[in-house]
């Protein structure tokens, strides 16, 4: 098989650079590990920046999120007694728009199909060929797929195969480097089906550790508590689930919120990561293949998006403008902005999480960037220019 | 004897006080351990904010500011090859004043010969009485002077004797709780007669560490370079010092920058400290006594006359309009923006130095917070705000 860009991973990501690729008439495939039905089945963030919308018009994916998803002009940060609402429109005249990534990878599905672009499903055992990334060869992934092994060679690679793919590991040790954050906490989430707590999201920072009240829909609301990396969801009752949560959370909303049953539920690690360069030779990283950030600024999904924007960016240049450097500058460009998005995301945890080693000056600490936040515009400001997204 | 408010401490802080008292016609003795000489002789902070020199105006003391003073725009901000200058006068309408704490001081001993204010020198055991500071009772402090035990009877006592004055454990220690950060490293320090390296303050974070120019006059240099604690200030020829300052600032500014001998040599070690509450019955604390921060953003002679404004303000409810419960408030006003000059004060040390832990990702953290600081106007106007001083 043969094509110009080869996007190993079917993810959000993947998807949408083979539909931008799609639309301005860059031949693309998709490999994905898994079946199309696990990959719509994985709940994960639900939270857009104005340039991952913009993105998804540009790649004509954007009709059914004008209807069904809904515009968050501001957000609630509370702090044990004290609450402060950072305003996204009055500060930055954007907001951003909750809908979840299991609908915009289903969105792009549908894209994908009426557009014949080309997916593979239950593609295994990939391998990058190492020699063709530096030479004048293009470049060549072979793979299993209905029992053979099968090899496309294309122009490019971009991997948007997420943490644990093998795009990153193509790059030899000896050419990248790796920067990691651990933090000693985990977030446990539900998801139920339950009308949302507030009509915009709540993060909170109590005596009890971290809490967000978030949602997908009218009628399915997401939940997270700080919780020990020990702990396992089924260690958490639903009851036990609810009751924790309400403590965290400012007592106004906790006594008129909704509960019911969890309809998943899970415990999930915080890190930081980036690995540098994203690119070598004629592969390029995008989204988790590279990064990954704490949930707590919703920065994951969106960054990605960002690594999409200039990878796309540069692949019109080299298509359409004959420009062959312009892929040269994607790892620059693309880092320069992962980096903001990981100071943000660190800023934000910091800021909204007990640490085992928070001490007493530190928790002084937290509440006075609070009340710092409270009372000096320019700190909500810059706060709301962060969340709904730094310029590309 | 007898007065209204026994000040203890003939610092900046107590001086400040006993002139506005003065002003306001409240009858205030000053206290000072030391001879007159000595208080003049010690090198502190020469940044005052705004807020400091209107206080200083309506103590009368302002004269030879405005003359000799200088008044900076804003300031200068470098991370090993990038800089960025925060424009204070642009984002808050306002700058700060370069004129030394020594210059204050003297001024304030000033005008308080002017207006035969009292001070005592070389008061010693200053005790006070712990009775007193609770019941209906005027309170008491008797003190060693001339050889002599004397005794002052007064309405309220104001703690202006720094950290290791006895006015802070006067307040028993189940009725205070102490916050404490070490940092673990000091700043070495030099002034001499040497033209500034540039017309604002630089501060520089660099691989080799922290370093600031700063300056008193057209023809007195003040720098700092981030030293361990265990170095001693004999230890630090002058060649050494300027070859390691030259290091650290960017090489423009490195190469034009004229070098002489230092006049002054010190190391300090670098911490945050906070007592709450600040009162306690009829004593108040200010300045100091209190809290101490580090001395990156400039905040601690400024903070300490916030304090002096809002126990000010109190007495003279007090004293003008017989409102009775206007001190009881005091710690609580004053604690409100101690714990914001904190934060800044910590923000600043941790983006500017490099500690002994600091791994690659968190150096990457401190580059993207520079980067953000560098492309973010509202970023660069918190930064501004807080460094002009934060309202009263």
């Amino acid at each position: 098989m043969k094509t110009q860009i080869c996007i190993i991973g079917g993810g959000p990501s993947g998807l949408l650079l083979g539909q931008l690729c799609q639309q301005a008439g860059i031949d693309a495939i998709v490999l994905e590990r898994r079946t199309r039905d696990h990959v719509l089945s994985r709940i994960r963030a639900g939270v857009l920046e104005q340039g991952f919308i913009d993105l998804l018009d540009e790649a004509k994916v954007k009709t059914r999120m004008d209807t069904e998803g809904y515009p968050h002009d501001g957000t609630v940060i509370s702090f044990e007694d004290m609450e402060v609402r950072v305003d996204f429109r009055k500060h930055t005249g954007s907001s951003v728009m909750v809908y979840g990534q299991t609908e915009v990878t289903r969105d792009l599905y549908a894209a994908r199909d009426e557009t014949e672009g080309k997916t593979l499903f239950e593609v295994d055992e990939v391998e990058i060929g190492n020699a063709a990334l530096n030479g004048d060869e293009p470049a060549t992934v072979s793979f299993l797929h209905q029992g053979e092994r099968k090899t496309i060679t294309c122009d490019y690679i971009a991997g948007c195969d997420g943490f644990h793919g093998p795009s990153r590991q193509a790059i030899p040790a000896a050419k990248r480097r790796e920067f990691e954050r651990v933090y000693p906490f985990g977030w446990l989430g539900i998801l139920s089906e339950t009308k949302p707590a507030h009509h915009e999201l709540i993060y909170a920072n109590s005596e009890r550790g971290f809490a967000l009240c978030s949602m997908r829909r009218e009628d399915l609301s997401r939940y997270y508590v700080q919780a020990p990396l020990t702990d396992r969801p089924e260690d958490w009752s639903d009851d036990a689930f609810w009751a924790e949560l309400k403590r965290r959370i400012p007592s106004r909303i906790a006594e008129a919120m909704e509960t019911g049953p969890s309809i998943e539920k899970s415990i999930a690690p915080l890190r930081g990561f980036v690995c540098e360069p994203m690119q070598y030779g004629r592969l390029f990283l995008a989204g988790d293949s590279a990064h990954i950030v704490p949930p707590t600024g919703a920065k994951g999904l969106n960054t990605a998006a960002s690594d999409i924007h200039y990878l796309f960016e540069a692949l019109k240049a080299r298509y359409q403008e004959r420009d062959m450097d312009a892929l040269g500058n994607y790892s620059e460009r693309a880092l320069a902005r992962v980096w903001k998005t990981q100071r943000f995301s660190w800023w934000m945890t910091k800021l909204l999480h007990r640490f085992p080693d928070t001490d007493p000056y530190e928790l002084r600490i937290q509440r006075a960037e609070i009340e710092h936040l409270a009372s000096i515009e320019s700190a909500q400001k810059t706060m709301a220019v962060n969340y709904v997204g730094l310029p590309y």
